[in-house]
């Protein structure tokens, strides 16, 4: 598609409001491009609050580092002619005015705190991002149908803190759970700008926003492996957790013959090799993982008689977690009977899997063959801000490569060229949604 | 073999010092018995010195119970006309005088300390038996060619701290480390009447003692199970300890693709399975376990990228030991790189084997049968003061059955009839050894 052609397909999006005569906006351009030098030089700086000896930052949440770097990001909402407020969570809000007054805002955003010995990137390109994109229109003169709200959640590493308030998931309890900044949450909501005690009036209803954009590196190594610019998020996964049990009968390690044995760990380990036969033969994109084990006593010469581990599952659909989940269970019980043991398995933690918005994924598509990048479909594994907001309003999400798939890191690492790349993509499809949603 | 032949049997081996005119020796009979319900009734009131509201004892060394408990072995002891002395250990030593006065002590004896939370039959069995046996030599007046030497052990539980100072092998450094009493075994020593200044002194060479014995549960489940009287024990097994570190990459659990994973678990479950197939396929009766596990970093929404675990491996036979353990890691190497993981061993612990004496096993086969009681040889797979004293003498030791296989637990138990069947065969391989060892 030439210039000629991409004006005429958003001409033709546009047409409805168009006719509305109230409404004074400048032409969006396809060759409209966000400042790329000045928002790499923004990420850089914002990498100096926090940022470790060895590479990374350490930003998390509450901490010193991350109430300076929300001052520097309320600096650069200003600089873009945003308008910044905070809301009762915490939340540091830029808005914009749109052409119709009649219209929800349309939000974007991210995060930009860590976890402890982070990288630069999960978070701050999504919120950087969206400020360059506002101070590009601001440079522009280009004023959108909808207000814009840039939304920089805040405590997204230490559970999606600021953006499950706005949808009245944050319990009491959770407010006092102390975080990696030694705050607990309460404190820490104080400390930025918010009034934990009144959390409730933080909260947004569905249709509160027109929709929610975010722009996120990957955090894997898909995109990179298979040489795509830029992922088309599907959706964000479900997911479910248990606490596994085995238990056998703890005993001798010198006394205790081998055929007698009831040996939780070994009964464990076969489990664990169940799981991965499991989830990689079954068809699909689902992931399952033990992450922690714990073996009891945990001697060298004691057989360990119970073994508990963790067992997590992520899908798309939440169905396929059940299937997947009952596989496991089968074949589990069928191999802890034979190693003469018992398991038990109990849930703790569901996320639910938040599909994204399929017109959000056809712009982005188009908008990427426009830019002459090639895009990918592909759920996302972690969790994000936009599956609060998805209760809110439709939501998409635009991944761009992350080298060696690695994230939490200091060794997390995007090219300046698939940053920039990615920002375009997140100025056009905010351009075009704007057109397109109510 | 009637009575008759036993004691033709019996006089046949004392023939050559028999002759000897100095000794005046009551006649060894075959129906002598030790007072069953008089050792019962003290192994009961042993038992009331730290025992627990819900069974079984916590008497670790050096604690107040171990204390009372040795004042309460001490009277027993001079009630079987025993001398009593602490040597610079702090090893309670009842000493018999026997009728050759240029022969070495013959010993025998146990601990009474236990581990935290054990049971009523570990070490007190053993040592009480010892007493019961000089009590009932001395009520029939029977003097043994060697002096006797009954021996109660400290510290055997928290590292055979008693046996091991006889052989020089506790080190100062040793002695800074706190027990499960809160003291270290330095103030525990001193607590208890020995010198932990003048250990060098409580040495003992080889050759200063004619052979050593203990009695014992088996603390496995081998002879009840195969319904068998005593064990004969062959030997103690060697131990030899490795950690062992599985190397992969951590990475997020939801955006790493099963296949691009390096997952340390999934290789170390597979790891623990080869452990169990080379162990169990090898002809013989070594064991191996895994019994201690950590993974790195342990959340459950992590890969874990590393993971340590304990290999431990026990036989009879040092060279056996190494043989399963270069089948292991040759096999583990080979999974640990298919699973796209890195393995490392890192030895950190050796126990040699202590094989017995093929005479004391002899004796106490010959004694079962003529007291009409099935025997079995066998390893023991647990640690025992007999190994520390293998390197001053001869040593043999004798196996009751534990119900169940269970001990280092209140739920510890032998039967009445196990005990004092157990603690004869003690008395009578003793004086058939008097005879035999010079």
């Amino acid at each position: 598609m030439n210039r000629r052609q991409f004006n005429q397909s958003l001409l033709g999006a546009m047409g409805a409001w168009l006719l509305e005569p109230s409404v004074h906006l400048a032409q969006p351009r396809s060759n409209l491009r966000v400042n790329g030098p000045r928002v790499l030089d923004h990420l850089e700086r914002l990498g100096e609050y926090g940022r470790n000896p060895e590479g990374g930052v350490s930003r998390v949440a509450y901490s010193e580092a991350d109430r300076q770097g929300r001052q520097f990001v309320i600096g650069l909402m200003r600089a873009a002619a945003l308008e910044v407020k905070i809301d009762l969570a915490g939340n540091l809000i830029g808005q914009r005015l749109g052409g119709d007054p009649n219209l929800p805002p349309l939000a974007f955003g991210s995060h930009i705190d860590s976890v402890p010995n982070g990288g630069n990137y999960d978070g701050p390109l999504g919120s950087l991002g969206a400020i360059e994109v506002a101070q590009t229109l601001a440079e522009n003169k280009i004023t959108t149908r909808h207000p814009l709200e840039v939304i920089v959640f805040q405590n997204e590493e230490g559970g999606k803190t600021g953006s499950r308030a706005l949808i009245g998931e944050v319990t009491a309890k959770e407010l006092d759970r102390v975080t990696h900044s030694g705050k607990t949450i309460r404190e820490g909501i104080e400390l930025i700008g918010g009034n934990p005690e009144k959390l409730d009036e933080a909260k947004r209803k569905l249709g509160d926003i027109a929709g929610f954009l975010e722009l996120h590196i990957e955090q894997g190594g898909v995109l990179e492996t298979k040489k795509i610019d830029i992922g088309i998020v599907q959706g964000i996964v479900g997911i479910k957790r248990w606490n596994v049990t085995l238990s056998g009968f703890a005993n001798h390690a010198g006394t205790t013959p081998m055929e007698d044995r009831q040996d939780a760990l070994l009964s464990a380990s076969r489990f664990i090799g169940v799981v991965n036969e499991v989830v990689t033969q079954m068809p699909g994109r689902q992931v399952g993982t033990v992450g922690r084990i714990h073996a009891y006593p945990g001697a060298p010469n004691v057989i360990p008689g119970r073994v508990e581990l963790t067992l997590e599952i992520r899908d798309l659909d939440m169905a396929k977690i059940d299937r997947v989940f009952e596989a496991i269970e089968k074949d589990g019980r069928r191999i802890a009977r034979e190693a003469g043991t018992t398991i038990a398995f109990d849930p703790f933690y569901t996320s639910h899997a938040a599909p994204t918005d399929e017109r959000f994924r056809d712009i982005m598509e188009e908008t990427s063959r426009e830019l002459e990048l090639t895009s990918l479909r592909m759920p996302s594994g972690a969790g994000h801000d936009s599956q609060s907001m998805a209760k809110l309003g439709p939501v998409g999400m635009i991944f761009i490569p992350s080298l060696g798939g690695i994230s939490h890191s200091p060794r997390e690492f995007s090219t300046p060229e698939d940053i920039v790349q990615g920002i375009n993509i997140l100025l056009h499809t905010l351009l075009k949604l704007d057109v397109v949603l109510s």
